[in-house]
């Protein structure tokens, strides 16, 4: 358990960015609001000179980043993630604007880890990336342009965060120690595995029933 | 006096940027949310190929910059100007948080062009560029880095005068025509020398006196 600064709990995770300069450019955005922990999956170019460059003053960011091999393995310790995106998506998650995530973050990284992911510029988070988080979050813009640089999302949002501490979004030791998400998806699969047992689930048409069962908070 | 959506009357001034990457990344932080008007002055490479690669989709906003000579001839016309900074200042001008400033910013914008004014990637801006703003701006921010590019400090105050929309600050049409940062310069210009006239004031010996006065909007 970690105690202390929640912004310190809280990682910012690039899936598959493809320009290293967005990498140095989101350390920065990091550290200016005074978040640390950068987790990279499967970055096209990095270690690379273009982001030394564009982290500035944020070197000691991009040397203590968790170069990852899946997004389940830069979540693993998390109780909560949260995927960003400009774009609404088929899978029926909560959603909330970037000010409103920013408090949910903020509470839950009281004691635990978590996480706000970010997909690839071009593609973004895929459906099997977006299944692993319990809330999506978007920033709110220009309907007719909303194509924010990924380093400018990340700025945001942890603008936003800094944003909630300095409001007083004081974070809530939770009362019993929420699961990781590990631990939430064995229970999906035990329940998986139930109601393919009883019948209830036909696992050749599950029509995504197991997608919208994800929810964190528990109420 | 124009009228309308509040956002077009707020102009985005870059004094003498050195890196033609950050106009073309303001120029899309600005699209994203939903402004409009580039003011470049003395930019050291503009246009610039690396400008138009990071404005992305927002070439339409780069290709009606308007360039000039100098910061008075970028605010000719607005009746309130808003220089940024991440430091506190030696002139006493009035100062705000990025979303205290978005809100007088859109009140004002609602009969007349207003300018948020960013100095170079450096130096900042300079102590006679200052003098011709009435408020300064922050982003707040982590105490031992506050260092934001460029582009994203305009992202973040870009995005805080779209929330400002959204949450419903309603520009108000004042209740007499404001005067513009000429006329008021002017009658600064009568003051001092009326002042200097009457002896009230040693122009060899000023200590700053004019720097002080300048408050908008009056009380």
């Amino acid at each position: 358990m970690i105690q202390g600064d929640p912004l310190k709990n809280i990682r910012v995770v690039l899936t598959q960015p493809s320009h290293p300069g967005n990498i140095g450019a989101a350390a920065r955005a990091m550290k200016t609001m005074g978040l640390q922990a950068l987790y990279l999956v499967n970055p096209r170019h990095f270690p690379h000179d273009e982001a030394d460059r564009r982290a500035a003053g944020a070197l000691d960011v991009l040397e203590k980043a968790q170069v990852c091999d899946s997004l389940a393995q830069a979540l693993s310790g998390c109780v909560l993630a949260v995927a960003t995106s400009a774009r609404q998506r088929g899978l029926r998650h909560e959603v909330k604007s970037a000010r409103e995530a920013a408090g949910a973050l903020l509470s839950a990284a009281a004691t635990h880890p978590v996480a706000l992911v970010f997909g690839n510029e071009t593609s973004g988070l895929s459906n099997e990336e977006a299944s692993l988080c319990q809330l999506w979050a978007y920033v709110p813009a220009n309907a007719g342009f909303s194509s924010l640089n990924l380093a400018a999302a990340v700025q945001i949002f942890a603008y936003e965060l800094r944003m909630a501490v300095s409001d007083g979004v004081l974070p809530q030791a939770p009362e019993c120690a929420p699961a990781t998400l590990e631990q939430v998806e064995q229970l999906y699969r035990h329940f998986e595995q139930t109601m393919t047992h009883t019948g209830f689930l036909d696992p050749s048409s599950p029509n995504g029933f197991l997608n919208t069962v994800s929810k964190w908070p528990p109420k």
